[in-house]
């Protein structure tokens, strides 16, 4: 790669996907190929090491359709099942090295992991072809190659959630936030200077855990940082009518959008 | 529906899939429609009801897909994740009515699902967009509207796995067997006189916990149903190759395939 950074989006929907099962909304029935969101979840390649961060349903899916080849750890933001029932499918890149896969989680992250996937985690079954999890519960800033991973505590219902800041060379290239409610006040410092911030924007009307469109135009403009990115939508959310109506500088995400710094 | 029994395949692949993440054998990088394999399920409609066996981590794509509009029960076969993942994504069939999903499957399985999926069972978090399952632990026939369902326990590993059995008015129309490294006396009691018989044949090479083509040829042979379809492929079959080499009356399944009773 020719990029110090690369990041891919694998999918920028909610926990319901778009298209909806059983919905007949305009986004639904778009041939927009923009409008047809799987989970949220982004691919990181760097030129040391390649991670996924969340692995919901469409896991497998999404690493055919961007041809991913490479993954060194998977990095999770919270325990909801849309960021983590693809799980079992990170066996494919643990073979036939057989190697071990970082988990990189909030501890309380890791527990729901370890509960639904105890088959990978209890030390039997260890055969070729089962996945094999390494957790690495994050108390703090870790390291990905040469890239430094902040973890952003956020408020997203009951559950702990993360995101994530990513420094690479002491510059603070981009932020990931796809799921939130709101921004304690050390998220909001850590993010000060940030190149690119890309952050959850459900849809227009509230939402009790997800960040709205103006919610998240007031962050945007809080942060000021060079670019901003709208991810995790509802189809409530149509590309090509909601995009026009954003300041500038604010863009909305689609799946296979990909972002590189260099 | 002009028929009494419908059965759609919504997959025919075994646990990774096919094509499989970073495979580049020929049948992974067939452009045959039939070598591409979602994880195994059928979707069954009768007049007075439609109902899913497994939901796998393909299981929103695998509805959309289809087209499925309805679903008025879920029956599982066993609790391994590509046949379970798929679990919460069933929400999308209990809005808005809000009713309660009867989840049909042996009580060791109910017990994996309610200990994954622990947020939908536990009797919290209830609101509009939750799934709400209702147990129902197999031990013996059941009725889902007209049809009875008659669990056939199979051997599958370590794990408790059910085929099923299918009658309407007294005919044996179908059984579904998907995954299977043998079957029981009283399951081969049960299967005599069955119409069309759907089982596991995984691959040409052995395997510790699942059918062969040469095994479940014998199975067929003892059974002696008007047709067979084998189903819940690895890559090592590729359709176009392997299917003109099996007996008459004996076919391969594909993602997509339409079987129907009248």
């Amino acid at each position: 790669m020719s990029s110090d950074l690369r990041i891919t989006f694998l999918g920028t929907g909610t926990s319901v996907g778009v298209p909806m099962i059983g919905c007949d909304c305009p986004t639904c029935r778009s041939t927009d190929p923009r409008d047809k969101r799987c989970r949220s979840s982004i691919y990181v390649e760097t030129p040391e090491s390649s991670w996924v961060v969340d692995t919901g349903p469409d896991f497998r899916y999404q690493c055919l359709r961007a041809g991913v080849r490479k993954m060194d750890a998977a990095v999770y933001t919270h325990a909801h099942m849309d960021h983590v029932t693809g799980f079992d499918e990170l066996r494919r890149f643990t073979i036939p090295e057989d190697h071990w896969m970082p988990i990189y989680a909030h501890p309380a992250t890791l527990a729901v992991l370890e509960r639904m996937f105890d088959y990978a985690f209890n030390g039997e079954n260890r055969y070729r072809g089962y996945l094999k999890p390494f957790p690495k519960p994050i108390h703090g800033k870790f390291h990905l190659g040469e890239t430094t991973l902040t973890p952003l505590p956020v408020l997203h219902g009951k559950v702990e959630t993360n995101g994530y800041l990513l420094e690479r060379g002491g510059r603070k290239l981009c932020a990931y936030i796809p799921d939130a409610k709101e921004l304690l006040p050390a998220t909001m410092a850590a993010l000060e200077g940030v190149d690119t911030l890309i952050i959850d924007a459900l849809r227009r009307t509230p939402h009790p855990t997800h960040l709205t469109f103006d919610e998240s135009l007031a962050i945007v403009e809080t942060v000021a940082p060079r670019e901003a990115w709208f991810t995790h939508f509802t189809c409530e959310i149509r590309h090509a009518v909601e995009e026009p109506t954003l300041p500038e500088g604010v863009r909305l995400a689609y799946d296979g959008l990909v972002l590189e710094w260099s």
